[in-house]
């Protein structure tokens, strides 16, 4: 039951439009834009945003300006900008950029984690044990994507415990975050609450992050399921940013509009003005070329 | 909190596309189209269509051909199809139509009652009274729709006792059971779920359906929610058919593909085959020239 007993005051959005939604964007979108984007993000009230990743430029060629980008932007004292790293060779980058926030990922999928990143899932965990020592010279704080967390689109459903069990490794591990993503969002919020709550007992629920994609409409009914845990991070994309790699036609992540919407309907607090936000939806759509994908957005700009 | 103990473990779709959906189209279907669009539908598994409206031709083009529909759809034993009366008139054209279910509509903003239908709430009711005094005698079950009950389009948030006042009126009336109509898509999960919880202080849960529109994208969200007081009636428009008159560019029904969505996955009974609903999806959006405005259909479908 949705109950102010059970509901965080206060939620922390951690907006990856700028990375994850433009890496799995159609189009490259040119430095300068993606500057301005995430100077304009800056402004609305966001405190984390992820904006890139220094990952090899043939990999994700959407992201071969990330250390561009980041140099580029104004950072606002306040404002946590993080870069995702995929190995050593990205870290020193990171480093050498004077990034302050690092994001590392790996995937609950065997078959997911070899296709994706060519390596196994106990290979990936090397990788990042590698990142965090470095991390930890230069006292950076390191977050966790775990990705299928709810489904694979090759291996189907993922158990919970094969999940729960990376969860505490990498909380072991010293990072400071675990963010639990539903990469092809085909969870329910059932399945996503019974998740969250057994992650919950190895990792503070203040420390679990929801990510979860829209692809079958099911992420903010997912987050509402997990808000009643008492969930404090979620993850989204300013104007659903981002498609889904794996299903033509299909959305990305949850729009941060819609999310924001959600919690201010529930007297939750975030810091985030809706009005600025929506403004950066419409700067989306012109350099998309494409309709929002938050409803709120469609809804409060009159867009069809 | 989602558990078994709450949720119903089968859960009646009542799906409006043909009437709510269709009414709020820009395009008017031809007749022939829309018979064979119930058609399909009475193939799903669906046991409850709501298939037109006896209204002024003048008021709703869109609905004028409802008694041509409803003489010419092929009616399968156990599906129970639906029209909506908005007056007497209309009754006895449902009683010479041989129409066996009839549902009737008011509203619990003053304001929205005299733009939508002239009259006052209080009149309204009125000519609730007089439809039901003719169904009664034709043993006709009355469902009842109650609009704008989490916000109105002029006059913004509704009180909760306001709505459960009416419902209970409604419900002491004689009517079978009492829809709940988010009309502009405004409320989010606490405030659906507090609404629920109080009207069925005076209607049986079992009695009260949901009727949300997906305007700012919450209407699964408030499904969660109002699934966890056991609700087991849930008003939904395949395709998302129909669009909000008071908001440009915004959404209408929530989608029933996406609702099947969320019921299969937690574990709840509807008998409806999702991938019959997928294909009449595929069809719905044939005659209106659009993608479907449903992420299910649109992720199994492929389209974009």
């Amino acid at each position: 039951m949705i109950s102010a007993k059970y509901l965080a005051k206060k939620v922390t959005i951690v907006e990856v439009g700028p990375r994850d939604g433009l890496q799995n964007e159609p189009h490259i979108i040119p430095t300068a834009i993606k500057i301005d984007f995430i100077n304009r993000l800056s402004k609305t009230g966001l405190k984390t945003i992820e904006v890139g990743s220094f990952v090899s430029p043939k990999r994700i060629p959407q992201l071969s300006d990330s250390r561009e980008v980041f140099s580029g932007i104004q950072k606002l004292p306040d404002i946590c900008y993080s870069v995702l790293v995929p190995n050593v060779q990205g870290m020193e980058t990171a480093v050498a950029s004077g990034v302050t926030h690092i994001a590392v990922i790996t995937t609950v999928s065997e078959t997911f984690s070899q296709k994706n990143t060519h390596c196994s899932i106990a290979e990936s965990l090397k990788r990042i044990e590698d990142i965090i020592q470095i991390a930890k010279q230069h006292s950076i704080p390191v977050r966790a994507y775990i990705s299928c967390v709810l489904g694979c689109p090759y291996e189907g459903e993922m158990t919970i415990a094969s999940v729960v069990n990376l969860a505490k490794q990498l909380w072991a591990m010293g990072c400071y975050e675990i963010s639990l993503g539903d990469t092809i969002g085909v969870g329910t919020a059932g399945q996503a609450q019974a998740l969250v709550s057994a992650v919950s007992t190895e990792v503070p629920i203040q420390k679990i992050a929801l990510h979860f994609h829209d692809t079958y409409g099911q992420a903010l009914a997912n987050i509402v399921a997990c808000l009643e845990l008492g969930v404090e991070v979620i993850d989204s994309s300013i104007a659903g940013l981002g498609g889904c790699p794996y299903a033509k036609g299909a959305s990305g992540n949850v729009a941060t509009e819609d999310v924001l919407y959600l919690l201010q309907g529930l007297g939750i607090e975030t810091g985030i003005d809706i009005k600025a936000l929506i403004e950066v939806s419409r700067f989306v759509a012109e350099f998309t070329g494409r309709l929002p994908r938050s409803k709120v957005a469609l809804a409060k700009l009159g867009m069809s």
